[in-house]
């Protein structure tokens, strides 16, 4: 096997392997050879090429999504590492452990006007989990750091400096992955290289010292304080954030749908399927809004106690309403952090989810309510009406994600681009055997097309991704891509424009708004498929896409897209007129 | 005139009015509506709508370079703003005043969990002028603020803390300001907004306190001692980096071009072009390395006086062999820092190009050298050599920049892409009535067909932008952009990947070779024309190649892309035997 002869390199290599990392993304440059020939040469590793190192973080972070481990992302020295900081933002949010590996100019060829070089220490400094500033080894090339830094070999005793290079590399290595895992963040490790870059050796002299990973404690405090508060309080609220597929148990479902105090609150990203669970927050919350008696209304739903747990929060209606109508409590179970999103947070309640309810069920006692039965009553009336409103409505966005919902096929990798397309999945019901994902950390439009294709390549099941124009059209580079799946699909609905825009208060349908508000255009999806290698197929009518979606998700030889021309000027009206129905 | 409500967006507002910024590039978003209402509805600005926000900031940047003077990008909250990283470390390195303005949710939803939210406060720290982090406005959404930061507003004197607001945030803004135009920085600008964002108003009350932008002041030394210097040296080398046009007196010119102790050596991107000029510094230092006597040879060549202005450097020969055989004197002239390049620099001497030289040359004397008469013929013998030469070569990249050089018109704008494109162009003669520029601050893939864009908006001549194929797929959302003007020219030279990987030392060619240094592809440009409504040409052959640049530059009804294939296989072998050749 081909090593890279430069002893940090080795390191790195070494270290990512002892941890089990083993998707590398690498991008293309010459100040990171020594690591791509690291990698790309160890049959232990699987090696992804991505030219746009937007894409490639966005890529690995969709992967890292579904494997629940540690992905690393590769590229050269310069501006390369600032295309990454997009997806390590949302990585950062989002409690995703991407690892960024940064080749670096020796530390005396920075700030001396050296080609593709910037100051690339601590560069993510505001949103990362630790920045790893690895040393330059001095038993690489020398002579020629004798030439510029003769201070760093004062006494020809290349190896015992060499060794305290390795050791201070082998302990921010360690610091590093601790992080990722223990806190699930991303880190970033940057490491100075210097010339020559593409020397390989057979033989590997270095070996790594390889930290432990420290396991995550579990605060095990009593539960008995809440567990009073809980047995006692008629209204409580559990709103479900970002989680993942199967990770609270049936039973824990079970108890919660049964309490008649409680109500469940779910997103589409929360993947939570119970029938008695609220999974529309914004069909509860919007017609209130409209009531003329709406604080007698919110006092109604006002909880005592509000429990959450998962990732970030899509409704704006929800958090609108608890930050006005606080509970007397908010408790968020489990996780890594604990955010204050309602501005009411006592507690951070580090035990896992599952364990914490089975100790609030634990005696089988059910406290008497009402709470449960008036909501569910709201709810089954805005179902009814729903579906009543879906059979007098034109074609337009809402009529196309109530068919799009029926249509995905069973045990689907669903991934959902924002803003638009996150919206209205979340006011109708979702087949409970889809894995549901969305880019929540920075609900950014930038990156979701890689991120949906980095899942589907190592998701068993095939993925859909659905997005809207902006974000689909924002991330086009996603589909230079040797790696996509023929199972891959891909739903693009094109409303001309940010159509999310046209809803928002106090806009004026003007050229103004029109230009720099919903950004008008005429492009589509079809030569980007030609481009790139996708079936192309569109549909602009309930009828079209009918049938357009009849063998949408049969086998195939190739990749698939569905455009889906929408009215962009009645697709508002069509949104607010449906809480006004339902209200 | 329509005012946003909120008074920090108006003090805005007005300082960039103030300051004559009157160019303001827009991405889509929310949180930024205050900003994009008050610049669109006041006639004084120039507003242009790009959604990549990637796109939007080296758009920005390449007419700032054009109109040298400061251009300012607005973007919503959010990983938006990340996206504008890599202009704003081009920016940086290369002195062109940037002006970031983001939006930002109110303080106390930062960290909360709250949507499109990210910690905005010095995010571009590394590589920044200033951040200037306004306050927010208690006169605005007072309720709100009032409900989540009570003590922010204790006494009900609104007025009075509006007041400290608008004075601490007009303090900032002039120092941002002053920062922008003094060193031609780029600067951040971040500022908070409460809801609602959409509100207007006919009426502003605010009134900002505009500061006075200091001027530079340039340190009038005396220049004896490098007179001194200067009038006694045999050997001396002025090494001209990126450039302006027109920026060196005629006068200057011909002195340095008379003076036989001197050799100029120029870059593409210096603007300069007397014939006596060495303007492919390569062609001299390439043969000499492969030279069996090259130290010798290098020894000669050595000044004993490095006089350098501009900005960076592109060629690599010329800074392995300078900082091999350094002079006894590096000054750097001019400019607001001097890069410590060669490790030799004795003295930035602060003072106008001009000025310096005018000076150098004032008492008509001449130093007696035999310097440029002997590189002088081996110069002449490369040129003669190279036209040899480019008789006997197949079609391929080196032929076709001989090619290409040849065929702008005259006064064209030139902009060139980053890696192959600038290192071929410098190999040949360029038509002086060229202005010619290329973004070495980074030296990055990842912007340059938005910044050519960018400066073709400003410029009154039409410009021409030569690319490679990985840069332009990289940057192919810089296409969507509603300002392209029909004058507008791209060449992309696609050799199938990341040709210049073949020329670096050490590169094997295996499918490790191909995939991850060069990463290889079947992509071309014409779905990206159709998309964006480029008329499309190509060619794989000198004869074809003529053909299509004989109407290529005429008056045209949309802009135009013409895309050569160069044999991937060959292309580095010809350029390595270019070297030999003429050694």
């Amino acid at each position: 096997m081909n090593y890279s002869l430069i002893p940090t390199a080795q390191t790195i290599v070494q270290h990512c392997q002892a941890n089990d990392i083993s998707n590398i993304v690498i991008s293309p440059g010459s100040r990171n050879a020594p690591l791509t020939i690291g990698f790309t040469e160890n049959p232990f590793f699987t090696c992804f090429s991505i030219v746009d190192e937007r894409c490639a973080a966005f890529f690995a972070l969709g992967m890292a999504q579904q494997l629940q481990k540690p992905v690393a992302v590769i590229c050269t020295s310069g501006s390369a590492l600032l295309n990454y900081y997009p997806a390590v933002a949302e990585a950062y949010y989002s409690n995703i452990p991407l690892v960024v590996i940064s080749a670096d100019r020796p530390i005396y060829k920075v700030g001396i006007g050296d080609g593709q070089t910037i100051n690339q220490k601590n560069v993510f400094e505001n949103q990362i989990g630790y920045s790893a500033n690895l040393r330059q080894d001095v038993s690489h090339a020398t002579d020629t750091i004798r030439h510029y830094k003769p201070e760093w070999i004062k006494d020809e005793n290349i190896d015992k400096i060499q060794n305290e290079v390795q050791a201070l590399n082998d302990a921010e290595l360690n610091t590093a992955f601790t992080i990722a895992f223990t806190s699930q963040s991303p880190v970033h490790i940057n490491a100075p290289f210097e010339e020559p870059l593409y020397n390989t050796t057979t033989e590997t002299k270095v070996k790594a010292k390889i930290g432990l990973i420290f396991n995550k404690e579990t605060n095990q405090t009593s539960l008995q304080s809440e567990k009073d508060i809980w047995n006692t309080s008629k209204r409580k609220i559990v709103l479900v954030g970002v989680n993942k597929p199967n990770s609270v148990d049936e039973k824990v479902l079970l108890s919660l749908a049964n309490d008649p105090s409680v109500l469940v609150l779910t997103e589409t990203t929360s993947n939570l399927n119970q029938p008695s669970f609220f999974n529309s927050i914004d069909s509860i919350i919007a017609p209130i809004e409209m009531n003329s008696d709406k604080d007698a209304f919110f006092e109604n739903l006002r909880p005592e106690v509000l429990v959450t747990f998962g990732g970030l929060i899509v409704s704006k209606k929800i958090k609108a309403f608890l930050r006005t109508f606080s509970p007397e409590h908010h408790w968020h179970i489990g996780g890594v952090k604990a955010n204050d999103t309602f501005f009411c947070l006592d507690k951070h309640i580090k035990v896992p989810v599952n364990r914490f309810f089975q100790e609030m069920y634990s005696d089988a006692k059910i406290v008497k309510s009402d709470y449960f039965n008036y909501w569910g009553q709201v709810k089954k009336e805005y179902v009814f009406k729903r579906s009543s409103y879906l059979n007098k409505i034109p074609f337009s966005d809402f009529s196309v994600f109530s068919q799009l919902m029926q249509s995905i096929p069973n045990n689907y990798l669903l991934q959902l681009a924002n803003s638009s397309t996150i919206r209205y999945t979340q006011l109708f019901d979702m087949n409970p055997t889809l894995r549901v994902y969305c880019n929540r950390g920075t609900s950014g439009i930038d990156g979701s097309t890689s991120t949906a294709i980095g899942a589907s390549v190592v998701s068993e099941t095939p993925t859909l991704f659905i997005t809207g124009d902006l974000s689909f059209f924002y991330d086009s580079n996603a589909l230079w891509n040797n790696s996509i799946k023929n199972n891959f699909r891909i739903i693009v609905i094109n409303n001309k424009g940010g159509g999310i825009f046209r809803i928002l208060p106090g806009k004026e349908n003007t050229d103004v708004f029109e230009t720099y508000f919903e950004t008008r255009h005429n492009l589509n999806a079809e030569h980007l498929c030609k481009m790139f290698g996708f079936e192309y197929r569109k549909a602009d009518s309930t009828e079209v896409l009918e049938e357009a979606l009849s063998d949408f998700y049969r086998i195939s030889s190739r990749p698939r897209l569905l455009e889906i021309t929408t009215p962009a000027l009645i697709n508002d009206k069509i949104l607010i007129d449906y809480f006004r129905f339902i209200s």
